[in-house]
C-alpha cells in the first residue's frame, strides 16, 4: 500500500526537477506499482513537448554507439535528453547490450541527460505500453529529445520505435543480403536509415539498394527518407543524422502531420488503458474464475469447449 | 460472407484426411475469416492427442534442419508430423528463413509430414495465439507430433514455444559469451539444451556452461534438463534429441505434469478469446468510437486525460 502523501511528495519532487523522483516514478510506471496511472494521469497536461525519436536495427548494427553521439550532439545544441534504452526481451543478446550500456555511460554523467535502461520482459500490458509512458514521464520532467532504442527483433520491440516521431533504423553492411532483408514492416516505419560502419565492404553497395526500393515507393506525406552513412564509433556522419531529425520535425509540423501522430499516439493509449483495466476486471471476476475452473475440472466429458466457455464469460459480462 | 454449407463440406473434407482441406483451415485460422472460431470450435474434442514440441534459439543456430531431421527420425518411427515454421516479425532476417524453408522441402514431399510457414505480423489477437490454434488443426487432423519452431527473439516469439510441451532451446558456439547470454527467460522454457554445430571451437565449453547454470537451479518437477550436443547438418546427434523429447513426454506424462500442462493451455486460450472478442466489442461500439473521437477533437483544452478517459468508457460498458 503506497500512501497518497508520499506519492504527492514525489510528485511535488519530480516537478521540482529532482533526478531521483524522476527515477522511482519511472520505476513506479516500469513496474506498475500503486499509484502509476494517478502519476500518469497528473503529468499527462505537461506531455506533448519532447520530439521523440525511435531507433533501431539489427543486434550489434552500433545503434547504442550511434544514440550516444546523436544525444552528445543535440545536448551541444542545448537541448536535454531522456534515453529509454530497451533490452530485447531476447534471452540470446544479453552479453552484448551489457557491453552497449557501460559504453554508453559516459554522456550518462552529463546532468542534462537522462539514461533509463528497461527489460520489461513479462510485464503486464506489454514493453510498447510502459516504454511509451516512461516516454510521458521524461517529457513531463521537461527533457526536449526523448530517444527510444532498440533492437528490432520482434512485434513488441517494433512497436516501440513505431510510436515515435521520428524513427531511424540502422543497417550495417553485414547484416544480411542487401534488398533480400527488407521487408515491408520496415520500410513502413522507418523515416530515416542510416547505414552504419560506412567504412566496411558493401556500405555504399547496401545504401544504394535501400534507395532503390524506397525510389519505387510513395514518400508518406511528401517527406522524402535520406539514407545516411555513419561510422559511429568514430563519430562521422552524426551531425546530418541530427540535421535529418530536425529537418523530419519540421516537416510534421509544416505539415500538421505531428498533431495526427500525437493524436494515433493518445487514441492507442487510450485503447490500451482501457484494454489492460477490462482485462484484469474479468479476469479477478469470483464468478468468471469459477466458471473457468468448473470447466477445466471436467474438461473432457463437458461438451463445452474454450469457445462456447468464451460465450458464456462474454454473458455473464453483461457486454452486449 | 463465407456460406455454411461451403465451411461444412471443408470440414467434413478435413476429417477425412483432405490435407488440401487442412491447408485452407489453416489459412482461414491464420487469417481470422470469417467460421474460424465454428471450426476451432468443431475441432476442440478431437485436440489433446498430439505431443507439441517447441524449438527455439537465436539466427543462424541451424533450427530448421535440426527440425528437419527430428521430423525424420520421428517419421521413420511411424508418426506423423506437424510442422509451424513461424517467420519471426523482424525484418531483419528475411533472408535466411528464406533459405531454411528450402533446405526443409525435402522432408514435406512425404505425405505424413505438413508443413506451414506462418509470418502473422500485426494479426489480430497476435501471432502466439494463432500459432497455437493452428497447433490445435494439426492434432485435430492427427499429427501425432506437432513441431513449432521459431527464432528466439522477442516476447510474442518465445511465447509460442513456451505453450509447447516440450520445449527445446537451440544454441550454438558462437551466438554469444557463453554463459553471460543466458538470461532467466531461457532457462525458465528449456525442457531440453541443444548446443548445435558442436564440432566448433567453444562447443564443449558452452555446453559445460549451461550445464553448471543448470545445476544451481531446481529441477523443475523432477526433470533433469539434458544438453545435447548435435551437428544438424550432418544428422548427428538427433537420435539423442529424439530420445530426450520421448523420454520428456513420458516424464510429463507419469508425473500428471502434461495434464497440467494441458490445461494451462486451455486456460491461456480461454482468456485469449475473451480478451480479444471484448476488445472488438468495446472497439467497435459507437458510442465509445464517439467519446474517443470528442476527446481526441478538443485534446489540449480538454480537463480529461487518456486515464480518466479509460474511466468514462468502462463506466459506459457497464462492468462493475
Amino acid at each position: 500500500m503506497r500512501d497518497n502523501n508520499r506519492l504527492q511528495e514525489l510528485y511535488e519532487k519530480f516537478q521540482a526537477g529532482d533526478r531521483l523522483a524522476l527515477a522511482r516514478i519511472i520505476s513506479l510506471v516500469e513496474n506498475r506499482s500503486e499509484g502509476f496511472e494517478t502519476i500518469l494521469h497528473n503529468i499527462f497536461p505537461s506531455t506533448g513537448r519532447a520530439h521523440r525519436v525511435g531507433i533501431t536495427g539489427p543486434p550489434g548494427a552500433g545503434k547504442s554507439t550511434l544514440t550516444s553521439h546523436i544525444a552528445k550532439m543535440f545536448r551541444a545544441a542545448g537541448n536535454t535528453i531522456g534515453i529509454i534504452a530497451v533490452d530485447p526481451t531476447s534471452p540470446f543478446t544479453g552479453g552484448a547490450i551489457l557491453g552497449d550500456r557501460i559504453r554508453m555511460s559516459d554522456i550518462g554523467l552529463d546532468s542534462g541527460v537522462f539514461i533509463r535502461s528497461m527489460a520489461t520482459r513479462g510485464s503486464l500490458g506489454g514493453l510498447a505500453v510502459a516504454t511509451n509512458e516512461v516516454g510521458d514521464v521524461l517529457d513531463a520532467f521537461g527533457k526536449n529529445i526523448v530517444i527510444m532504442e532498440t533492437v528490432g527483433v520482434g512485434q513488441s520491440e517494433l512497436d516501440i520505435v513505431a510510436a515515435a516521431e521520428t524513427t531511424i533504423v540502422v543497417l550495417v553492411p553485414e547484416s544480411g543480403d542487401g534488398i533480400q532483408t527488407m521487408k515491408a514492416g520496415l520500410m513502413e516505419i522507418a523515416d530515416i536509415f542510416v547505414i552504419n560502419k560506412a567504412d566496411r565492404e558493401g556500405a555504399s553497395q547496401l545504401a544504394r539498394e535501400v534507395e532503390a526500393v524506397l525510389a519505387m515507393r510513395e514518400s508518406p506525406g511528401g517527406w522524402t527518407i535520406p539514407v545516411l552513412l555513419t561510422m559511429a564509433v568514430k563519430a562521422e556522419g552524426i551531425k546530418e543524422v541530427v540535421e535529418a531529425i530536425e529537418r523530419h520535425k519540421e516537416h510534421l509540423k509544416s505539415s500538421r502531420l505531428l498533431e495526427a501522430k500525437r493524436k494515433d499516439r493518445i487514441r492507442k493509449r487510450i485503447r490500451d488503458i482501457v484494454n489492460q483495466r477490462i482485462e484484469s476486471l474479468i479476469w479477478q471476476n469470483e464468478d468468471i474464475k469459477r466458471l473457468v475452473d468448473e470447466y477445466l475440472a471436467d474438461s473432457g466429458e463437458s461438451p463445452d469447449t474454450p469457445y462456447t466457455l468464451a460465450d458464456m464469460v462474454i454473458k455473464r459480462l453483461g457486454i452486449e
